[in-house]
């Protein structure tokens, strides 16, 4: 076994020799470090060209946004290769390839993906990438329904749980996404402008309650292998192509959370739309998002109820017509969900380009008010909204 | 380490006198093997007086009632014994003692509880224990809501998850709980009389996709660590006391499956009176199974309520009315799970007393076919009984 040390730039070239599965090793120079995240090391091992061939990432033993003051478990490296290589198993055209891991060292070399985009980046800037929605569904769809009930063997699965318990980054969730921004927390950042709005989140027991709720079922259902942090940062985008990375986050939790963080990313991005762009470009971005929810739960709730019909395994679970039952408890956790993941990024500790790259400080707020107000309504009315069409309508009113 | 060996009678004794605490051990002298269960050596060790002084307790390595064609995992004495340490730890009143236990030699040293009765045996001969229902709901408040998310860290309880995974008992469960009773299985056992009932069964969708669900919770809701089998077979009854034993089936899952396993064999017994007892009899016992029915839930939500609002650490569960909100969702878990219990325990293939041991066949059946109904109103109408009165109300009408 290796021991930990944190890679110099030398030692991220000499690491991506030895295991970046390139045909030509030693043309392998120069590494850029690039980690623009919170919590690792990211190299991009360039060759004698000045082409990008590997990425190298080593987590750190903190959070690197806030510093040595905030340890975190180097654990999350084994979890993150081993999520991507479960993944990789199921749905290897939207899983981000992993060429060699080291859990000691707390390393990942991984395929370079320079070629495509950052989706947030695109999204920001109104590009669309019209297949990139139902994409992300079908990778949720294959790597979910694998990792569940309805496929997994009940001994593997346990076995599965207990490999992917994943107590620090799951806490981070926990305070972040269910916790902090329903009370007044030292973490939690806004402007001044926003105090009335968040400090009405603090008093509103229903919100709570439902939060709560939430909270719980992200605690205590374990119903598949999550990626656990699916925004539209950790999804790379091309014309045709679109790769899932960074799955530290990974463990068994509700179906719901991952499809409720893209559905959120979405409508944040939706929500920040007039600020980012001129009016007639933004709506016509409006237009794509919306759109783009459709796909996602359309590819997504298609291929899952396939796959149950066609290559479901428990016998009990793959009664007709409980696919469908189960489906409708998923879109209310996504509903749910997706609302924490609007309200907290915009008033939480973490924010996202979508709204926090408005410049005019009254433009910035009104979008961040309408991600608050927009995740208010999904956490509360979820039961009064059966599909995606009942989705877009509430979405559509909460624009004005 | 010891190495596994199954215990003789002078084994069992020579334990009992090195890890039984008494303050005589050289007065232990005979070995009584009573285990009337389905998976293990009991010896009751008694003292030269003839006075049973403890219980050695030893898993064996296959399903005792089937023989060694079913292997069954040893590991299952650990998390007997470590289930009853954990839950001693908060309702000492009502836990087994565990004076000394082995993992290697899957065997566990525990209290004699000579004095008691065995509640089964008694709820049969329609004996009233009228304070032992709320003192299971005592039992069942204080060991689930301190190993659920409102009390236990988050970090200490996914340990504890992964410590408690119990692939091979969770599956008896699994299997004969939600899976057999409800197709034709070799496992399932009924007379031929009960042959239509059974096969409205196998036909009912409706059913199937609500156990379908409850399956789907069992396997993948860790809310708290259950005792995993808490049948009337598994208590011990005084006047004033009430102990729980035999929990090799404990395992982080959904608390609403305790409870209505209790609840579910109050129910089967109030099936069953009619067959076992002069009419008079009866009636005045299935009142009792009513009251009891009430006590146990009363006991049981008003503790766990009370422990939240006293106790409970998570900043968001503890909510104000988060509690009550999910203490109607383990309500309606519990009708469920006992409706389930009520149809595997009349036709599957583990059966129980209440209804068994009724002599007349046609009495015999038609209890069964009771419980089975029973249990069918349970699972496809829990939406529609709010409260133990509702409940009540519907056994009522049950019972014609």
């Amino acid at each position: 076994m290796s021991l930990y040390r944190t890679f110099s730039a030398v030692d991220a070239v000499e690491y991506a020799r030895q295991f970046g599965a390139v045909p030509d090793p030693h043309t392998l120079v120069v590494a850029d470090e690039i980690g623009d995240g919170n919590l690792n090391l990211v190299f991009k091992i360039r060759d004698t060209q000045g082409v990008s061939r590997v990425i190298v990432k080593q987590a750190l033993p903190y959070v690197r946004c806030v510093g040595e003051s905030w340890p975190l478990t180097l654990d999350r490296a084994r979890i993150e290769a081993e999520t991507l290589l479960v993944h990789a198993q199921y749905c290897p055209q939207h899983t981000v390839k992993v060429l060699h891991h080291d859990a000691a060292l707390a390393v990942m070399v991984q395929e370079d993906l320079s070629h495509l985009h950052i989706w947030r980046r695109e999204l920001v800037d109104g590009q669309a990438y019209p297949q990139a929605a139902a994409q992300v569904g079908e990778y949720l769809a294959q790597v979910l329904f694998h990792t569940s009930d309805f496929y997994q063997h009940p001994h593997e699965k346990k076995a599965a749980v207990s490999r992917f318990i994943n107590p620090e980054l799951c806490q981070i969730t926990e305070d972040l996404f269910f916790t902090d921004p329903y009370r007044d927390h030292e973490r939690n950042r806004f402007d001044t402008a926003l105090r009335p709005t968040v400090e009405a989140l603090w008093r509103d027991a229903a919100l709570k309650r439902a939060v709560a709720a939430l909270k719980h079922r992200f605690l205590a259902n374990a119903e598949a292998l999550l990626h656990g942090d699916i925004h539209s940062g950790s999804i790379f985008v091309g014309p045709t192509t679109l790769k899932v990375i960074d799955a530290e986050f990974g463990f068994y939790g509700p179906i719901g959370f991952d499809i409720g963080t893209v559905l959120g990313n979405l409508l944040l991005n939706f929500c920040g739309l007039p600020g980012l762009l001129a009016p007639r470009d933004a709506a016509a971005a409006r237009d794509n998002r919306l759109q783009d929810i459709t796909a996602l739960w359309h590819a997504f709730s298609v291929r899952f109820s396939a796959l149950i019909e066609v290559y479901g395994r428990d016998p009990a679970l793959v009664e007709s017509g409980y696919a469908e039952q189960f489906l409708k408890h998923v879109w209310q956790d996504t509903l749910g969900y997706a609302g924490t993941e609007l309200i907290r990024r915009a008033i939480g500790f973490s924010h996202v380009a979508d709204l926090a790259n408005i410049v005019e400080p009254q433009a910035r707020h009104a979008c961040q008010r309408h991600a608050v107000e927009l995740g208010k309504t999904l956490i509360l009315t979820a039961s009064d909204i059966p599909d995606a069409a009942a989705l877009l309508a509430r979405v559509r009113q909460s624009g004005a």
